[in-house]
Parts: structure tokens; C-alpha cells; sequence
């Protein structure tokens, strides 16, 4: 399954819980879509978060986002990790 | 210890061979600053390439990088995960 990268911006003072919070939306509608949401990193300060899933596209991706009320700014494929 | 994500920009065309090369170059003088570059996602198309790492602050990603030959377009600290 195609792995993606999405940045979203904008989210300054973001605490742990309400990123726990988003995650949660995330996970609890991403069947809907067959994506799967894996890890979340936050810089409270910039604002930035990025968010690595499993989806069979980006749109994929960006429907349950912004379903679950934060849709991402941008969202990249990734077929290259290391 | 810190956790950080840094952005790299215009790796347009980069290979999975090319990305591990450059991921190995940090590693072998991640020591020198008390980095640990952990995981990196590349996207070929836009270019984008995004390194997790746990590092004693943003500066010693930075140097490492840059002695690597490929200094970051931006690093942040990601206190937070999920």
C-alpha cells in the first residue's frame, strides 16, 4: 500500500491531548477509506504537524482528514524511506 | 533527548539508493554531535525528503547535515507525537 506524508500548518499551541484527540478522529473513520494512520509528530511552536499513513491515495488521505475536521495543507506520496 | 523533523527541499529524482547513501553519510558522523537520525521518507516528484532524529537541539541536526553535503531547508522540534 502507497505510504504518504501530510503536512498540516497552523496548528500553534497545540497540546499532547489535542493531538491524541485528532489522531483518534483519524483512526476512528479511516476504514471508511482503507487508510491507515501510523505515527503524528507536532511542533507546537511553528505550528506544523505531520502525519504518516497507508493509503491507496492521496486523496484518500486528505477525505478522512478532513472529515475529522483538519484537513492537511499538503499531503506528499513517500515511496522512498529509510 | 529531543526529538526533531527536518525538511529537505529539491531532491527531485532521488533514488532509494541515493536516499540511503545520504542517510548513511549522516549516520556516520551523527556521533560527533550525540545525533540519532532515526527515519527518513523521501517523495522523488516534489522533492521533498523528511528526517526524524533525536539530537540535543536543532543546531547539531543541522551541522550534521550539513557536513553530510545536505543541509536541511528547515528543522523543528516535534515535542510532541503520537
Amino acid at each position: 500500500m502507497p505510504k504518504f506524508m501530510d503536512v498540516h500548518h497552523g496548528m500553534q499551541g497545540i497540546t499532547p491531548e489535542a493531538l491524541k484527540e485528532a489522531h483518534q478522529a483519524d483512526l476512528d473513520i479511516q476504514g471508511d477509506e482503507g487508510v491507515d494512520f501510523q505515527k503524528a509528530w507536532a511542533d507546537p511552536e511553528s505550528g506544523m504537524v505531520w502525519c504518516v499513513s497507508e493509503a491507496p491515495n492521496a486523496e484518500a488521505v486528505q477525505r478522512i482528514h478532513e472529515r475529522a475536521g483538519h484537513p492537511a495543507t499538503e499531503v506528499y506520496a513517500v515511496p522512498i524511506e529509510v
